[in-house]
């Protein structure tokens, strides 16, 4: 886990503290969040980003909308605020069912001090379980690695840490507990246009953990596949439907596709609100579109007084058009095994799974 | 082609102009290369680049570290002078061509002023010739699309325009030469990580000529190809092997296995000093390894200065290391066709229709 100065997500009763992740690894800064509308706008411009840390984020925005307010909360107020969260961010599921649970905590309840407790309590319950659950699905994923194996050479995308869980994270969670059960393991972390979430965020977190990285760009890593054997892919995911296609950080479908032409074990990463059975195949996923000028050019990283850095970091032309989804779906026939903290097992075995659950 | 101001080699008898293409599109500069060294460094930090322009680059290069000398030129100083440019980059076979006509026109030729003489009207010839060979070639990738079929949707890789040719390109040729038959064409310019010059330098041209075109980022194919029909990938080369291996800008692979996969025809646009039949397959082909500061941060936009405009742009943490081969190898299998200026073929009829030309 990282230095404790850099815990992304600290709940501090009256506010909340999350580590800036727009602007690492230039700057460790913490934003301040003390009402929901802060935290909704922190979580659309991915100050804070992973499915798990914005579902635990979500909570503590509704924490923070309940917060100082006193009396009767009418119904509508709290739709209100509930739609006002799960609209932040649309494509991973964890925020949604963490919205409903927060909804069905508080049934029947009409004082906003009691849900404002309520949801507190909740937020710092998920933060203690979603660290548990990464933990369990480290040790699973262990397993699928030969034990006789001393070093493991894994390619990995976006960033799927202790920066987007409660800690530990999912697929490089599963590298840390290769490490942690006395393997040498390399990583390759492809650096994740537009938002570099690979090349700020992994490298860093890998670099804390002293596990050795390297940066590639999301084009080489069939070059890669050629030129060093690949043990494995390891990605998290954002929403995962019932027949296995799962939605990820743009870039990952590319990535599942090389592996698979290059014979290399595919393997997400989920815990268990990443599985949303409502969802027949991955068509379904609504896929956040996100604003054009975070590809052509790197707007992203602000200075302390919370301007751009690079006002001019335009890398096209002025003008130029750009599409930007921030997620792709992965069909269910590149995945080798989706790693959860309830085992291993084939995308064709998720509905069995998932009832026993 | 692009406005007259923006052609990218010029010379001008006592001296080369180039379009410097690291800080395209923010800045249109011109570099004055007055001798051989100058003119190495340009092509190795790549302020010209693509394997046409730099070979026709390479033999002013040549005429530049002839100009001004007098008397008798020793045999090692022209082969000293030769090797300097053939090493600037290493991946392109046409420069390695270039190099070798240079020195057959000077066998035997003694004076300084001559072996200038012929060099410069070499690389005045090598201007013409491959304009003339871009717009065949242009006209022979037309006749792979249908003719009842008013438009078509194109991703492309890198740039493989105007700007890494004498003129009109080559798979941005067949695209220009697409739009002069009357097709409406929209682009999908893959942005080219790590130097961008996709959505530098394709994005330039296209907006220059009126041609609709997105940028996307190298991981984002595979999403494109489910949510719009694409018709075509159309991509250049440095160097192709005997079976039909094609060494291209890193992340070609990659998007021509993403194409396989979509069933998507992949086809890679060559003149004929592309070809290089001393090599069996891909796997011989040198690849350059570049520096890992052009992965970890976005150090190539210099100012008016000449100092970087983003001293501070890293996108990796201080320390962060990172692979860089600037080239992959597509597989022959991948390729649905080479486009020349002598037609169109399978790879498999590469020995064949190059015993022909």
């Amino acid at each position: 886990m990282p230095h404790p100065e850099f815990l992304p997500i600290q709940w501090k009763s009256t506010y909340l503290e999350l580590l800036d992740q727009r602007i690492l690894p230039g700057k460790k800064e913490f934003l301040k969040l003390s009402t929901a509308e802060e935290t909704i706008v922190a979580i659309r411009e991915m100050a804070v980003r992973g499915a798990p840390a914005i579902a635990i984020t979500g909570v503590f925005g509704l924490t923070l909308g309940a917060t100082g307010k006193t009396g009767t909360a009418k119904p509508e107020e709290i739709e209100f605020l509930l739609n006002a969260v799960l609209e932040s961010r649309p494509t991973a599921v964890n925020l949604s069912y963490a919205i409903r649970e927060a909804k069905n905590r508080v049934k029947g309840i009409t004082d906003w001090k009691s849900i404002q407790k309520i949801w507190e309590t909740y937020g710092l319950e998920m933060m203690t379980e979603d660290l548990a659950a990464n933990k369990a699905l480290g040790a699973n994923g262990v397993s699928l690695f030969p034990k006789d194996q001393s070093e493991f050479h894994i390619i990995t995308h976006c960033n799927t840490g202790a920066l987007a869980t409660a800690g530990h994270g999912t697929a490089l969670g599963v590298i840390r507990s290769l490490r942690d059960a006395g393997k040498k393991v390399v990583v390759y972390a492809d650096e994740t246009r537009p938002f570099l979430q690979g090349s700020r965020l992994t490298a860093f977190e890998m670099m804390e953990e002293g596990i050795e990285c390297y940066v590639i760009t999301d084009g080489m890593s069939g070059w890669l596949m050629n030129h060093r054997k690949i043990d494995a892919v390891l990605v998290g995911c954002d929403r995962v439907a019932a027949n296995g296609d799962t939605a990820n950080k743009i870039g990952t479908y590319n990535l599942g596709i090389v592996a698979k032409e290059h014979g290399v074990p595919f393997y997400v990463c989920a815990t268990k609100d990443s599985f949303d059975l409502n969802l027949k195949t991955g068509e379904e996923i609504p896929i956040e579109m996100r604003k054009e000028s975070e590809v052509t050019q790197f707007d992203f990283l602000k200075s302390e007084d919370g301007k751009y850095l690079f006002p001019e970091g335009k890398t096209s032309p002025q003008g130029a058009r750009a599409l930007n989804p921030s997620f792709d779906v992965t069909k269910a026939h590149l995945i080798k095994n989706f790693i959860t903290e309830f085992g291993c097992f084939l995308p064709s075995e998720i509905s069995l799974r998932l009832k026993t659950v």
